[in-house]
């Protein structure tokens, strides 16, 4: 799978609640887009890896969707008393100290999926032994940048991080592009191109298709073997009734020019067997009238809930997802 | 004046209240040690240096004496969880921004000096202007080291930092020696040797005789301006009745071979007349017997009440201190 931050931990929750007691022979491997990454305060903050390791190791704040539960807020009020940088991002003491053992080993040389391996044995290995990998997309430094208006500018623009447009700007001007920095340097992480290759299926999760897979599909070499896999590859569209899910990524799909429509999206990522990633696709049942234009894409095409209201919801979505990756087999004549 | 942690900021507290409105012309340069500061979860701590900046900032947690007050523990208690380093340490959330902001001015280049004045625009610069200077000891990396007794090591001992000895360990089992790393190859920080040197008196308040007063003595160059000064230089004993007001001090005492009472503290740091630092030496009036023997060592003595129970108690020490520095001038005789 893979995954952005909220709506792709969310997903996995239903993913694993779908697979039941049956799902523990199953092995997952989650590839996270880490260019939302950020440096603050010296401290290295992988705000996706860390949504998904808190989500399944149950120590996420559930009604935020992000960060720590019971989380305490000292360290970020005292660093805006000393006029420190970038006050508007959520950074809570308990997650600080993720942080703190994250960059303690970046520091050391470790590269980052070494890194989330050792954070993960606190928050994965307990509850799934090595039935769940979590790898970040690559162990380079790639980072989403936004161009947004900017009159005081000499070129009418100005370029702010990722995190600094969504969050502190909560994405409330047009983006007028996203410029994905070292991007076409960045190769993936040890062992994202084994894990997509030997897959029996790969499900992009309703996360961002602009800032959240499209990232992971533009490391150099991520779509290839997504397009070589003999594994299919199913996604979920985050396009629900031509709204987005999570309002704000309208703005993104705007700056690279595609429609906010679940048929657009499918379309964007197109067809395997049209130069694109897609073998299926799954629509909200408010849209089911884009299911035959999807299809004429060259992608299969079904319209069920989409809205991850609950775990059951959710779960529901992934065993959609999973019988249009590997349809059940036509029942065999009577007699 | 030259400071440790607690007792030197304590101390320091009583001096201000000792000047009162007619100190608003003083200034008042401390020099505080920095052979306590440790990196701990890539962080620069400096202890001795914030419990000066919180005790004057009105930030000071005034019951433990350390650390901040309203302070929260999340940061720590989560890096235990993932079996971080040196759990034993009260690394507090809110101190912990201080300790980012320091970091990262560090890490960005700028030396200790100008990393302190930056922090002590929020904490000093509001109450007291340029009238208070908090300044390192040096630059330059110094630390105290305690060599333990350890049966379990080929050479029969250990060699812990000095926090691991009093924090972690509670200076429970004697210090066999005392190493203070780095020590003879650094130099004064900018401003340590001027301050001393355009000094109208230096006090040595009653911090600890080798891990804070010492440590800076031992920073090449410090020991020869106090010497070299047209100042006075007076300080008070941090051992009362034979025993150190602050009780795990004596185990280091012993290390360096110094008897634990008023007037082997005085001794060793020794009269200025003869090689020391030292001329004058406040005693607490549970050792005016010990009087004539510091005087017998050429050091002007007075024995007054030294325990600094409150604010008042602590001023009077500190105009006893001024009093000894300048003694008043002789009446006119009458008529």
């Amino acid at each position: 799978m893979l995954s952005g931050g909220v709506g792709g931990a969310r997903f996995l929750q239903g993913l694993l609640h779908a697979q039941g007691a049956a799902g523990t022979d199953t092995e997952i491997t989650v590839v996270a887009n880490t260019a939302d990454d950020l440096w603050l305060h010296g401290l290295k903050i992988c705000p996706d890896l860390d949504t998904v390791m808190y989500t399944l190791g149950e120590g996420i704040d559930h009604e935020r969707g992000w960060g720590r539960r019971d989380e305490t807020w000292s360290v970020k009020e005292e660093l805006a008393a000393y006029g420190g940088e970038a006050p508007w991002f959520g950074l809570g003491d308990r997650d600080i100290a993720t942080h703190l053992m994250r960059t303690r080993m970046l520091d050391a040389g470790y590269p980052l999926t070494q890194v989330t391996a050792a954070l993960c044995e606190r928050w994965l290995t307990p509850g799934f032994g090595d039935r769940l990998r979590l790898l970040p997309m690559s162990d380079d430094r790639v980072e989403t940048h936004i161009a947004v208006a900017d009159d005081d500018a000499p070129s009418g623009r100005r370029v702010v991080h990722f995190q600094e447009y969504w969050v502190g700007m909560h994405a409330a001007v047009p983006a007028e592009a996203v410029i994905v920095v070292g991007q076409e340097k960045a190769t993936p992480a040890p062992g994202v191109l084994e894990a997509i290759e030997t897959a029996d299926v790969v499900l992009l999760p309703p996360s961002n298709p602009v800032v959240s897979v499209g990232t992971i599909l533009g490391v150099p070499g991520i779509r290839e073997a997504l397009r070589a896999t003999t594994a299919p590859v199913v996604g979920l569209s985050p396009i629900v009734g031509g709204a987005h899910v999570r309002g704000m990524a309208e703005q993104l799909l705007g700056a690279i020019g595609v429609e906010v429509s679940a048929a657009a999206v499918a379309e964007h990522y197109g067809a395997r067997s049209r130069d694109g990633v897609l073998d299926g696709w799954l629509v909200d049942t408010a849209d089911a009238e884009l299911v035959p234009r999807i299809e004429a894409a060259g992608i299969a095409c079904r319209a069920v809930p989409l809205m991850m209201t609950d775990v059951d919801a959710t779960a529901a979505m992934a065993r959609a997802a999973l019988e249009l990756a590997a349809p059940a087999p036509p029942t065999r004549p009577a007699g």
